[in-house]
């Protein structure tokens, strides 16, 4: 039988909010307190920031009620950080673990938290001192290896997909062009979950762009035209991370654009900045079609009250799982999920892996789950992520 | 007793969607459904611009359940538009009338689709046609005259308040400086329903600025740089009308500021340019800090999932009490909203208002709801608005 580790743990919340984010915290929480391994429970506050600068709060005593309603409130409660720690910081976070007579450390957040927790462990390894890490996965992104899916990723596709759901009833209403920005500069994963909006064969979204498929203006503005022209009205979803077929963002390109041209209207940043370019090459071809983008923004990742109801167990599934596992055998790894069946049989089973296999890279849209074309997304992406969003609003036609 | 007049009734929506909109229709043929004296029931599609083209659907036998999936959705079911009718439009309304024998007209809308209605029911009046026509209130403005409040407000506020609630767990983990902008060019309500966001003393909405209390921009980035300093962050909602002490509202002066600025690099139009153009004159004065805006659009207005059920059982009263109106000795008018009291004792009566006391006009929010230094709403509009929207997702800290 292995030796009991006793000792002080500290866990922390990094990156940009989720929906479901606090249920993962509320998992450890709950899950440490079964086990006497487990001396004092620390939050660091604002993720490794906090650790550095001994910044914790107790966890240890916080009552049932007041728990549920933070595992029920988007973003992180302990505040998050957008800190990456190089070598030098680990090794901060390593000597306050080590005066703090820190043993276990539980670390919610994507890859790069992952490879935050890799380094501390490898620290830890190298100084012989008794350390167990455990990453608790945490992306509306959906992007990180080995397991099946992310924390985080249901809720925000359920955003998504409402929201993208309202804007083909308003599309229908008043007809014309419309563009929607969803976050995702590298993965197509939340961009993707507009597809769980279309009702009927002619319901939008109509096109669909992801970074994982470039796309050249000439064809983006053809496609919207070709649509435009066949129903008389147009709405499309792109990623923040569509990009041309040399695969630069279009972001990046519409700055190159901006600055050979004279007339200067073209805004070189901001919060609508892409979408708006998107429209003027549209307007281009459609100079007297209705145009309009709107860019979803942080309502995407911390919305109360869109939440999946399986993204928010799943999330609290993984962070009793990390705790379990460290008060187990286990010394250190990443919490993953694998899907043991799908449909009406969908459910998911934990499993530890390699901080490592997590750490740094990240993971693709599949090609199978996009259309030939490169403008839409496959049915078999609907199979895959349905049960992760759960019931959309049941809704109505008369025409 | 007065003579029961027979014929077809026709109806039709106008204007920007609402989450309940649909609401009000299905109420109008339920209650039409009731009543002998109306022949057929002819929805118009695309509102009036579906008279002129006489594009009707027949919604005398839709199923129940189809009509309920129907009142559930969000948008303008018959399709709505944005023509605005003048004399010559509301004649060829009025010639399909005749010609269609419709003696019912109910319209669906804002203080523009009450015009429409009240200049076709001069028309007929002063063609001794007989005529029944109907206005029932609908706009996420909340901007009409006579009634408490419009259908299509609650839904709208519910998505604002929880909108920025969620932002403020978004700005309390990555603390910094936010701007929300939010729908209304003339009345500040909708954006004045981000103060239901507001859980403690120092949470967000930390500001708030409407088109009914100007604003220099010294003051503005003042009043931002003063929350900053204090809190270390930031959340401030706007709407798209703030204003200079002038009344010129920001939208338009940054217009003018962007063609003297030799950068240009300013947006002059567009879904994010007037939040980007707020974040720009904050980062004057705080160039370190954080900065983000973000713009609503059109998820304000058409987001299925969050409907206030106030709001929707209200708007559902509204169209009955039109048919039922119709139905009875009424001859003409806009339905209304009469509150009976508040708190646990919220309840309406609806009345019926003369068409043009309805028309053309609008209303601004009421000086007691807004603060002394007109950057922020008082406790008083609170008590207004909290039973239109209902409960919001109860919420939890650890902080």
């Amino acid at each position: 039988m292995t030796k009991i580790l006793k000792g002080n743990a500290v866990i922390g919340q990094s990156g940009g909010p989720t929906g479901v984010i606090n249920q993962s915290l509320v998992g450890v929480i709950e899950e440490v307190a079964k086990h006497q391994c487990f001396q004092k429970l620390l939050g660091a506050v604002h993720g490794v920031r906090g650790i550095i600068n001994e910044n914790f709060i107790d966890l240890d005593n916080v009552p049932q009620e007041q728990l549920q309603a933070v595992a029920n409130t988007p973003s992180a409660a302990l505040g998050s950080t957008r800190d990456k720690p190089d070598q030098d910081y680990c090794n901060n976070i390593f000597e306050v673990f080590k005066k703090n007579d820190v043993r276990y450390f539980f670390y919610i957040g994507g890859n790069d938290s992952a490879s935050t927790a890799n380094i501390v462990n490898d620290l830890a390894k190298q100084a012989n001192y008794d350390l167990k890490v455990f990453h608790i996965p945490k992306t509306i992104d959906n992007d990180l290896l080995v397991t099946d899916h992310c924390p985080g990723y249901g809720s925000a596709a359920a955003f998504v997909a409402q929201a993208v759901m309202g804007d083909n009833f308003d599309n229908l209403a008043l007809p014309g062009i419309k563009i929607d920005v969803v976050m995702g500069r590298h993965a197509g994963f939340l961009t993707a979950a507009a597809k769980l909006a279309q009702q009927r064969p002619d319901d939008g979204p109509h096109l669909i762009y992801i970074p994982e498929a470039p796309v050249s203006m000439e064809q983006f503005t053809q496609d919207v035209v070709d649509t435009y022209e066949r129903l008389g009205r147009c709405l499309v979803v792109v990623s923040e991370g569509i990009c041309d077929t040399d695969h630069t963002p279009w972001a990046v390109k519409m700055v190159e654009e901006a600055e050979t041209d004279s007339h200067g209207n073209v805004q070189l940043s901001g919060s609508g900045a892409l979408g708006d370019f998107l429209v003027a090459q549209v307007k281009k071809k459609l100079p007297k079609a209705r145009l309009r983008a709107d860019t979803f923004g942080y309502l995407q990742r911390s919305f109360p009250g869109i939440v999946s109801a399986v993204d928010a167990a799943e999330a609290r599934q993984c962070g009793r799982a990390a705790a379990s596992a460290a008060a187990g055998d286990g010394t250190d790894g990443s919490i993953a999920m694998k899907r043991l069946g799908n449909g009406d049989k969908y459910a998911i089973e934990t499993f530890v892996t390699p901080l490592d296999s997590v750490a740094v890279k990240t993971k693709s849209l599949p090609a199978e789950y996009i259309n030939k074309a490169g403008n839409n997304i496959t049915d078999a992406f609907i199979e895959y992520v349905k049960p992760l969003v759960g019931k959309l609003p049941q809704v109505g036609f008369l025409r």
